[in-house]
């Protein structure tokens, strides 16, 4: 396979960084292709504006998903951003590897999302979930955590990683198309002695020797839903963020 | 009361611009000093890293939480970065203006987040969730988003929107201590027509009247949970984010 690595954590001597670097090794020991997005020593821009393109459908006003398309129709995107898209559209595998703030992406990576998912690249009118840009191909989470894994179960203080994984999983990745793999968190690293954290490199090695065959988590597709995007009568939803039950906080 | 309104997007005459406008406008007139952190036209930088620190405790090695701890005791903190803190401490109603990308925030409010919502600063060791630095204290998230609400129901194929909204509600708000308020969305912009823009802003004039008196939603106190940090046995939870059902995507 040809992997995509994108990694954003500012110290290169990061449990991160040792996450990156055991997933270069182990990856291309097995005979795949890796190619690394290191977000914060490329000084890569998260900010999605004017300057991620070379000319514009309507100069005046900043339409940034209009200008996207237009972008993508007419090869006018910015280099630093058309560079980062090339390497995407290139992989079978995306791996983002992360710490985890405020329970989703750090801005560098949030800002990769934002330009390089850019409308008519990764996702277009009638090209999203299982008729997606990237239905085939295969992205995985890894991140690292400051909580113990208890924070994060069904009833923890954290709320259900899987529910709070709900926008990166189904709205970034299994959105555009892409078979999502079941993430693999590093938990609590900070608090950890050295001999947990090569136990946790370990565990990762194991984890990455088994990404073509490991089963991805299940989505709705396209097909269960009516015309107003609500799950048609008779499919019972089977995801962490659809449910027939009340809501708690809205309505 | 002090209002901040923190706005994130590239373009003035954007819906978000109107909604920011509306806010400024609907609060003032109501008697409240507000305040507007435009970070695109600020160019605020939404990358953490060393530049958020005029002194470091640690020159070697970059570990941004403890950067964070040692620069709010020491006065530490890059200017670009005290001033936002500075407007953050004194508001006792937050809100975020954003359109919804990704399912989220764009990165520009994800790394003002990131760097402004310190450790130190927006939440300490044993200072969060209902003990959190911002108890007594409002915060409210105001979007657009390009989808009808339906996409957005339980059932809808985007998912529960008060289960996407948990990172950001629970997450980062609530956490920190804030009342959560419930969010304003103005579902499919793009697709309305002025009519319909005009209702949205009435609307959102109309809300913003009440956001002192508006019930916060709700969340579970610290003293629910037991020393493993899960809800305790006789506890029912009563958030999106939590519950005693079965995993679908994990495990």
């Amino acid at each position: 396979m040809r992997v995509l690595i994108v990694y954003a954590h500012p110290e290169p001597t990061s449990f991160n960084g040792a996450m990156k670097d055991q997933a270069v090794e182990t990856l291309t020991g097995a005979g795949h292709s890796v190619t690394v997005s290191d977000l914060y020593a490329q000084g890569f821009n998260p900010v999605a504006g004017s300057h991620d393109f070379t000319r514009r459908a309507d100069p005046a006003r900043l339409d940034v998903g209009a200008e996207q398309a237009n972008a993508a129709r007419t090869a006018g995107f910015a280099p630093d951003l058309q560079a980062e898209i090339d390497k995407l559209m290139a992989a079978d595998l995306l791996l983002l590897q992360f710490p985890f703030w405020w329970y989703s992406v750090p801005a560098m990576l949030k800002g990769w999302i934002d330009r390089v998912f850019a409308y008519g690249v990764a996702y277009d009118f009638g090209r999203t979930w299982d008729r997606g840009v990237f239905t085939g191909r295969r992205a995985m989470l890894s991140f690292t955590t400051s909580a113990p894994p208890t924070s994060s179960m069904p009833d923890g203080r954290n709320g259900d990683l899987e529910r709070t994984l709900w926008p990166l999983h189904a709205g970034v990745l299994a959105l555009c198309g892409y078979e999502v793999l079941k993430p693999f968190v590093a938990h609590a690293v900070r608090w950890v002695d050295q001999a947990r954290r090569e136990a946790i490199l370990d565990d990762y090695r194991q984890r990455l020797l088994h990404v073509e065959s490991d089963r991805p988590l299940f989505f709705q597709k396209l097909e269960d839903y009516g015309p107003d995007g609500r799950l048609k009568p008779g499919i019972e939803p089977r995801t962490p963020g659809q449910h027939r039950g009340p809501r708690l906080h809205l309505d």
